[in-house]
């Protein structure tokens, strides 16, 4: 996944019509662009076309912000909704957190490490308990308590910050309010949230309390895109883990963290590498 | 798990008390056993004792079937559930089948490999489509067709037939009709149900479906006792396969397949190995 | 995976260079053909270029049978590798087997629900003892003994079998002989293989029992093409599963068998598909 | 794993006897103790016998440190090697790191959560470069840096500062030097390594090279008690996960790291609870 150059990505999602792939491919090839990686999906039951093209920006015979103002008549043909996002162009990613710090600290060091290819330009949060970790990693951090009182007022604070840093992608790193419908219309960019447990299976508050209950022999966590409907939107990513009766409600909640780090964090990395595509309660992930 | 020596199981259930190892594995010693395998779990919460030790029966001084009387002191002194399951004894077991014949070919194959240590006296199906496989492993298949006016009737034809045969354990092999209360009150044995989702999600009908219209990354099986209450029976086992958005409803269907044969040989393998007791709605599994 | 249209697909192998995909993507479109799926992989260490189209048969312009025709001035221009193949063409597969049947078995069983869209002409095996296999299924059973005087007499009867039957796959379903450098030299079609190994560990005789030895927690199978050098060639497929300290030799064979014939099964639909590319050493596989 | 009350574990490894487990049962019964776990397990090959039995202190009519010398005659009897060890006692776990941060600060995250019930009286390094996570969490960091000409000098060095501290565990969390013969023979304690592939796959250097060039579909990594002999000693745990075409030996790294993190605090977590037992070459975990 990692290529060695520079790269364009384009992400399509139209009905599905003959001549596409050919269409895209000649605009791309027309420009001098040598497709590095290619991937489309036709849902066969609803008509929808999805497709990724990653071509290299050595070669190209027009600048990368241009790419998307040339393509709008192929666009228009198709009448296809896409995107242009060149690799150089960092995605500028809010952090939501409140007192558990796994996740957070977690998608720092990734970070760190540059395995997600975002700039972080703040983390916000309901409690000052991860102070600590901005700090450390000299990430501005602020705090907006909030009661039930006051939510409306937080949200309407949270998305101040949000613009003000131009934020193109919200990441709920175990953020544990509920946004409002207001809230996530007003957003405009999505949100990713981290659930701990296999969806659809525990929905809601405990889900490990719930898995606990229930006996199950495996643990699961899910990256969704948050929408209004809680624990609803679309999946970007699960994965599990086996248990046993051995097991407390504590050591679920344990062996879960390295779930939610693990599955949020993949989450995270196909969204900014522009390989997630959203179609009804659904994603495809080109990967 | 293979013990190459001839050996006995004892099953205990009571409430947790000091001392319970300790008597009864000198129970064990004092009639010349030799412990192959002790395992036990108490549950904290519920403050219940759930043990499991298997011993040989090379050097005991008592006959097999005469443990169960010897130990009923100690089950008295400790007010315990048990049972002595001497390995030699092979579990009567039924196989309820209706059209799709994956989980019984797939059972009846690893019976002739004696992978389950079962006798198989008969299958029954609402349906003839499986006859064909009986035939090949030499078991004898009775067809009890049912519709919805029937069904009490036909339900008492099986029962009659698994009292005749001396049953000790029901498979659902994918026998595709939800057993009425009355049937499982009546049948005093327990019956394992392979259901094709990872529950407790996707309850009900066509799980695959319902898996596909959620956009899941993971699909699952799940072995469980039947209880009245449909898909809610304490979980024996679980498992689970990657999906993606290339697959269709019919992939999640051939590749569930899978899950379900494997599932379902598990939980037979540990029920008929005297590893599994029930408690609450839970299980917990020694292996 | 499962198109629910006939369709062509096309797979290609040459160095990489600007234009490939709007060439051939523009020579579908010239003849009328959707694409359903593409996938290509440009692996940029030794700069050689792979992808798969599939494209549906229903408003092709011209018959299937002349498509490879009408492409090579295509495949002239970028010096490529190519094959054309019509989903409506079945792959002609023969089964090779021993005396171990579970592998043979459920490829048998795949076969009769049409999950792997072969035709099966013959099962060859050194020995007997699959037979009642072959009979169940109608498939006709051809036996060739074989001892360490015989073997190059044996193969050759073999490769006549295979030539009359005008073989273009063979399946080594658990077939316990090595095939001689003579013999895959002059097989002429590809070769797949079940190792019972994580690939790889424990390449050679008794990999379980090396595995025992060794300690390991996880046990694992490998599918892989043919090749002189034993257990070297590409790998198409692997899988894995946990094991414990209280499983013998016997218990790591038993659960083997379900990773092997699971692993053996996604090899060949996959090859069968035309999603597999072999370059080098290695596979690429699209799905 | 949880336990709730305050503990004892008693392991014990001796040739398979009749009465062990009730000797040792009656023992603990004898001063009060309530069983809270036991498990056993007997090698039939080798006939060796190893047991962990975990009991309440609580109502316990004998101090903890005066166990061990109240079950030397028992252990005579049946020349046991054994070990007493209350939970109340942290083990003294010694940290070994190079320039990889990312085991050493996913295992020092684990111990602020106190999920691994260790102190860590000191991290030693043969370079400065994670200074600022020993710092963050407070914990002294000695760099002692080696040559190939110094190395006999600087593992005295590290030698006398194991013993200074009491040391019962060290911890090699990428640590890049391969302990000497003369080290592991002076060292007085288990050293737990993780080595990032699924050994006995690609023993040595560059391991995730190594399947790069291999492709494999799976990767892994291995945490085992270090020995002499490199990669050869006995396993502990062990994970996997999927890679495809796309993955370069860059991905394969970064995918190892979280298969590397977990896979050895799973091992930490294990040993330190006593839950391990060597035997031969390889290890019996309790869990």
């Amino acid at each position: 996944m990692a290529h060695r150059k520079e790269s364009v990505v384009l992400l399509i999602h139209c009905k599905d019509r003959r001549g596409i792939v050919a269409r895209v491919s000649g605009f791309i090839h027309d420009f001098g662009g040598n497709i590095l990686d290619s991937d489309h999906h036709t849902d066969e039951e609803t008509n929808e076309f999805l497709m990724r093209m990653e071509f290299a920006s050595e070669g190209l015979q027009i600048p990368p912000d241009e790419i998307a103002a040339a393509f709008a008549p192929v666009a228009k043909t198709f009448e296809m909704r896409y995107e242009v996002r060149p690799s150089s162009c960092r995605t500028r990613t809010a952090l939501l957190v409140s007192k558990q710090d796994h996740c957070l600290a977690d998608l720092l060091q990734r970070h760190k490490r540059d395995e997600l290819h975002i700039d972080i330009p703040v983390i916000i949060s309901n409690h000052d308990t991860c102070a600590a970790w901005a700090e450390l990693f000299k990430i501005p951090f602020t705090v907006y308590p909030v009661t039930k009182e006051t939510k409306p007022q937080q949200e309407q604070q949270v998305l101040s910050l949000l613009k003000e840093h131009r934020i193109e992608l919200v990441v709920m790193a175990r953020y544990m309010q509920i946004l409002s419908g207001t809230f996530l219309s007003q957003i405009g960019c999505p949100v990713i949230n981290i659930h701990h447990s296999f969806l659809p299976a525990f929905i809601g508050a405990n889900p490990y309390r719930q898995a606990y209950d229930r006996g199950v022999k495996i643990i699961g966590a899910t990256a969704h895109y948050a929408t209004e409907d809680l624990d609803e939107g679309p999946i970007i990513e699960q994965d599990v883990m086996r248990v046993g009766h051995r097991d407390t409600v504590e050591d679920l909640v344990r062996k879960g963290r390295d779930l939610e780090e693990i599955v949020l964090a993949r989450a995270v990395r196909r969204h900014v590498e522009r390989r997630v595509l959203v179609y009804g309660r659904k994603t495809v992930v080109f990967d």
